[in-house]
């Protein structure tokens, strides 16, 4: 085959695209990332039945999975899983796509996954999985909880990592966490590369009896972040950025296990 | 106070030690992590009601948690809760105990927790959470998954890491991955300071059929290890080793961090 040749086919062949998220297929957010993504490949949906928010990565032992098709996107092919985000994409590559997709678009989030939240969120996790398997994936995610939010700044931030990525302007081979500020379009200051704020949450739980008197718990809490620096997460998404976290699976403390001695 | 007088003081003030797994709080494992930690200080446990394997760092939103006392472990104050691994440890610092613990220990959990197996073990997901809130941490797993296993190898390689981290011989602020391989007193070698092997499960599921005709699948898989390095975990317990590997909780890709241009 001539250079030219291959360089038509690749061009030619759109890229497969699997989008999930942890909001569940109805949520507006997975609708929003689909607008974008559609514009670059063949997308295929697969995301929870229900909310899964909170459910980092949670796989589903000892219950098999539901998997059925949803007519929610108008040509776009689309499946509810009764699993949690990372069984979405487990099941998206062994029995809806029989292959890897090429790649993998999480969100976008109701709710910020900034800092230690990357921990947490079942839509990091489920790119966390696409990334374990080898296939390029980016979680993002709108500091809006709100259901009826305004999704543009999110999905013109998105657009730009997705265009970027595909077009291999940024290392296709990784997972990134990008989070998107709640403020209008003309304060936006554009994408920062970030590291993940040292942060935490202070839980608080809120007691209340029910209608026996037995007491049960909510779980609340504040979120506290403990980083003064200006190359974090939280730092660029309170200064007009949208931050880009590069994320790893490697958990190893390398610094620590050469100072360990047994 | 003197010099004398202060160390006295620590020496009397025998550490609280909270305990928690992902197995539920009627697993052998956990009585087994309980009778080792009890010889070093006040042991509080809080651990989940039923089985909640491969919940990962899952926390409980949008319903409430039940917290009730058992009474399983002699002297030793128990209570189950109805959430995860996470919500246990969450629970226990700001309900039972009303303040952190010295230390935190998961497990003995039923079955290995090596190389990528950390991510969506709910035992190292309650370690996390510990280690997260400035707590000493270590999760421990047997590589044998049935109930009735014998745990003396692996009550002995916990108690050697609990008394060297109780005593400052390995460094506090941090948490552990440590893994028990299954085999013959006779035949261990030591306990390893290790880096997570680059492993991953090749997903298989497997199909069902209800009793109307519906599918379903079951979540199955095959452990890849495409780590030939033999600094890794996996590598330590096929050669007689327990692995100790040091986890973060910061999920930044810190090399790729710094080439990433936008």
């Amino acid at each position: 085959m001539s250079k030219t040749a291959k360089v038509s086919k690749q061009v030619d062949e759109k890229p497969t695209i699997l989008i999930t998220n942890d909001d569940g297929v109805t949520a507006p957010g997975i609708a929003a990332l689909i607008e974008v993504a559609k514009q670059y490949g063949r997308v295929v949906v697969v995301a929870p039945d229900a909310p899964q928010s909170g459910m980092g990565h949670a796989i589903t032992i000892g219950k098999p999975l539901r998997l059925n098709h949803v007519n929610l996107f108008g040509d776009v092919e689309a499946y509810q899983c009764s699993g949690t985000p990372v069984d979405c994409v487990k099941i998206a590559v062994d029995k809806v796509l029989h292959k890897k997709p090429d790649f993998c678009f999480s969100g976008i989030n109701h709710g910020s996954n900034s800092s230690i939240n990357v921990i947490y969120s079942g839509t990091m996790s489920a790119a966390m999985e696409a990334a374990i398997e080898g296939i390029p994936a980016v979680g993002f995610s709108y500091e809006d909880y709100s259901f009826d939010g305004d999704f543009s700044l999110a999905q013109q931030v998105a657009n730009e990592v997705i265009h970027k990525m595909i077009s291999n302007q940024i290392p296709q081979k990784a997972l990134y966490n990008v989070n998107i500020p709640k403020i209008g379009l003309k304060k936006f200051k554009g994408i920062k590369a970030c590291r993940q704020a040292n942060a935490k949450w202070n839980e608080n739980f809120v007691e209340r009896l029910d209608p026996t008197g037995k007491k049960y718990f909510w779980l609340t809490g504040e979120f506290q972040n403990r980083d003064k620096g200006k190359d974090t997460d939280v730092w660029a998404l309170t200064h007009g950025y949208a931050s880009l976290v590069p994320i790893q699976y490697d958990l190893t403390h390398h610094d620590l296990l050469s100072k360990i001695k047994l």
